[in-house]
């Protein structure tokens, strides 16, 4: 009972990674919108696994199908259900893990929840079922382009201490694929690479920061005083596996300034109100004021690691955990089109929201 | 829309800072639990402006009415609405600012937005609402401490760069109410006073960080895939005015270190299930674990100083903005309760949705 | 957990019989709207008791205030507390109750759900927590006479087996408020008054039916296919005391014609796709085409009567139950406002759920 | 966006009756439970048409197939996803409504609300969704059998004016399903079969009523005021394609008559409180008594017949309807399982919510 996300634009994800499936059921979708299964497919391409040797040989084809809600081409306003087969699910490799807690995995926290748990591949804790929200992201994007110009963009900002300099206002598409990595800092896209090629070598694992940025988002949205639009990134950021932290705008270094530091200032541009500096991150008090969305999100390095680690079993026996089966040394290049599908299903409900009660 | 907070223990919270009251409703409480005004009452007090130098002097008793949902002392299990009305209200402070755009306060988005607004205080993104979260949480613990002995305890970790050394094991009540600024750490307590006491006199404003533990909570809270525990802490805490960052467990520096000192190993402990590191922050794959749940919060120093700003009016036109009415130079301590508040609230909605589904 | 009510425009109430105060956060009402307290006032006086003869006698004042959300005579797009202080809640009345079952009440209900009761009053099983709907449905009206110009209006249109003939496509307000039964039929409103009269001389109660219908309501108001406009409505009509059916359109009677005469056949007036009959009652396939919206709801007859009793007490002891208090032989006159009260909440929210995802 | 159904226990339903699929993800079912695709599938063979003689002739299989949740046999506390493929859609049967209106069908207000229409078929607006609502209702009657022992039973209980005589209290599967009418009175049986042959032959269509008794209903589920457990039964019942009317308990018939007849005494029996006469339909204040829960549902006669009809196309002109296609005559034997489905949905969830708050 956790698996539905928003307010009016609604997703509801299924799916675990060794099942039958991953998908989702979006609903709230306006009608009449343009909506072509290679668009979603577009996205689910840049999340898949094996796509470049930075992260798992996991070899899943992604195709997307999807089981209703469109006719000739439109949306229909019905809920739109997307699926994604499941095919590489070699479960014998997690036979070994089968009674065994991972070290900062969910295999202890699940059956203690549930009492039972999907031993085969991590289930539902398992990144895969991030597949259902790249696929929701890629409808609630056509949505915001379709009413406003927004554009959504992420990129790796750093990894471990390697820090990238990227300007969110100039950043672009092209620049972040550019390299595997997806850091538009090139110079220091190289020297991640190395590492992360160094890390996987030595069987261990990395973590860093994911930068995500929406312009052209309309001044407006956001629901004081739960629902501020913060919140509800924060909320999404933090859902995703293996996030530990979330800043908005200046973020934590803002924490450390003063006051008339910090404060941005107020000037008109061509009738439009505009800030000199952005540290609120393109919200104050909750609500978009129509400067750029700026957050970060903190991603902690994989828990699964090619090295002997120490822990107990289902009956608290201790044991020692010899890894095996795939994994990514670092989720960092992965993790941007899914900080983008967040971003984008975030914007896109408080969008339908604010159009509810706007007085026009 | 965007002023209930919960799924099944859930508040609904009103109020602008210069009007009638603020107030919550506080839905889904379970019955039978005894309950009375001055356990809400004590928690406002330590919310309450001008209860020591370091805060602002605005002069609100602050006095908690249940206007419902007891009966003889105990819960009935109906919605138990609690209201304070406010009073020192001197909203003649606020006519200099009615057509003015205060620099990172919400004048601006909430015009953008709702096309009016209440110029007389902040209106509702004031911290007065603030007020409403305190109460119901203050009811959240009673609900937690019945069913669990859950013990949330929060303290200001952090002024501008000086840092306390504080252990989330061991921090007690005690060591956090000794000293007005909140900070168990006497040493760094007694620095963060006078730097706080320097800024008010040169009409600047200091930000900084508060954590917050929560002990003794059972494992098994929390709801995958977007409700997780970790999620529903993120957008609390970024729902708050003036925060700006969150982090979990290890946060932002666990996302320096690799996989292999990061990972927190399992090892048992009188037949429970325990990990020797607490870098998940009690929470792994989304629910907890029984470890202490540990988080960060980030607030911005104040917008509000006493210092000539540049802005522009409703029409556009530059401004100069000459500061006047009170305000914190710094919110932390008085954040304190209100972080806890927001714990309390997560948790004790969390216990109640584990408690629907959980097979007996 | 129940006392939250629509999706978009959402409101939450509370509040016992006898306690401190009943009433009504509303929450997603559009900012800008003019609103005044005695716009509320004015619907809570034809709800309130003691207002005719052939009501009860309880005298409340009902006088509603407005704590939040209005500023200058419009609303802030805020929550909008009110609030109704209990006046007349003689308790002692209810003391010989305290440990009886009165027969079809709640009083078990309660107590096996809950565990407690307020035994005083009825508690939250009431129907003086019908205030709080009334109250919000004079905001959810000005919100739909704002946006269109939808006109709401119930009436008695039966007693027992007293049937009133009316038209609802051209019944108007002051023929309903014309006589204290509120049924715009006079000659079976003065049978219905006689028979009120005679019932309640004898200790006992009646039911009968209330027709509501809402005219100009604009087509597409529904959400397929769980929040089926007449499936909200429904729910919304079994959500008040005492009611026991629902009918939308020709209703049951409907449901004995064949399929040739039941359908509504269209046809265009002026541009408009019209229907020439209207059995489908305004609503097909669960969204509204325009025409008017026509439901019924029964209630049965009071279950508080003043003739002796046979009932149990809380030890499931035989006991006789000699009723005191003071009652209403027929809820039919006061239900009217309540119904239109509904009827509003359901159309208000419909509305701006549909505003959010229509395709402009 | 009105597809989904629940507060805990949440279904989300999808699917257009000739796209792709059609299907639902059960969410917040509680871990542990044996599920076995054949529990669904035989709910799913009820509903099916090409059943008998007596309903449509669309040969649909019908093969459920379970994509999620479920783990060597057992539910996993993840969502459900069930789907159903589209197979026999002969969408050129649709052609000649393309552009027209059929009276008291969706095609109309489909249009009006969302600018679009997928024609063939009915799309949405089909009782082919409702395969998705006896899907998750077999989900939802594992949960209550496993917790509690509470049967569901439903039938026809009158066609057009032929009226069954059944005692809600004796009824049983075996005789409901002894015949293709599902009504357990052989006589009245014979003669509905007879009627409806008649009615088919002559190309019409008729409607009636099904009535739904749930037994061992443990006292205490609802939620006042706004989700009592009569008010989400009507919901459920009005959301269903067809239905026009709702009656819990004495329903209509209970509202002739005065209080003194009408009420339920208390008695005890085995020290278990009930009541001697069960007009309240098992229902008090909202909340279940532990009595059977009786509701009746009436059905419109269906909008297709076989006979030539006047109406309009999509520009408002008059044009002559010559209808086409597959038929029920009589959607009353196939809405059995789908009320059924609906009163375990409500149930379900409501159990789980109670368990959620009951303070233990």
């Amino acid at each position: 009972m956790g698996s539905i996300f928003g307010t009016v634009f609604r997703v509801t994800t299924f799916g675990e990674s060794h099942g039958g499936a991953v998908g989702v059921v979006v609903e709230g979708c306006p009608p009449g919108l343009s909506l072509r299964v290679e668009e979603i497919q577009k996205e689910l391409d840049r999340r898949r696994p094996g796509q470049s040797p930075l992260v798992s040989t996991r070899s899943e084809p992604d195709r997307a199908e999807i089981l209703s809600g469109l006719f000739e081409g439109k949306t229909l306003g019905t809920p739109i259900a997307i699926v994604v087969r499941n095919r590489d699910a070699r479960s014998r490799d997690y036979l070994p893990f089968k009674n065994l807690y991972r070290p900062s995995h969910a295999d202890y926290t699940y059956e203690a929840k549930y009492g039972i748990r999907n031993w085969a591949g991590g289930g539902r804790a398992s990144a895969r079922e991030t597949v259902a929200r790249v696929a929701a992201g890629a409808v609630a994007r056509k949505v915001l382009s379709r009413y406003a110009r927004v554009e959504i963009l992420a990129w790796v900002s750093r990894v471990a201490d390697l820090e990238a300099e990227v300007d969110p206002e100039r950043v672009s598409l092209r620049r972040v694929e550019q390299n595997p990595v997806r850091c538009p800092d090139r110079r220091a896209a190289e020297q991640m690479i190395e590492l992360i090629q160094q890390v996987q070598r030595s069987g261990d694992s990395v973590g860093g920061t994911v930068d995500c940025v929406a312009r052209s988002v309309p001044p407006g949205l956001g629901e004081p005083v739960f629902d501020k639009l913060e919140a509800d990134l924060a909320k999404a950021m933090l859902s995703l596996p293996a996030s530990k932290s979330f800043e908005i705008g200046s973020g934590l270094a803002g924490t450390y300034l003063p006051g008339s530091e910090h404060n941005d200032a107020f000037y008109s541009e061509g009738g439009r109100i505009r800030t000199v500096t952005n540290r609120s991150g393109g919200i104050q008090g909750g609500i978009s004021n129509g400067e750029p969305i700026h957050l970060r999100v903190g991603f902690k390095p994989v828990a699964t690691i090619l090295q002997p680690q120490m822990t107990v079993d289902r009956k608290g026996r201790k044991r020692k955990l010899l890894p095996r089966g795939r994994h990514d040394p670092c989720v960092l290049p992965r993790a941007v089109p899914i900080v983008e599908a967040m971003m984008a299903l975030v914007l896109c409900d408080h969008f339908l929201r604010q159009k509810a009660v706007r007085f026009d």
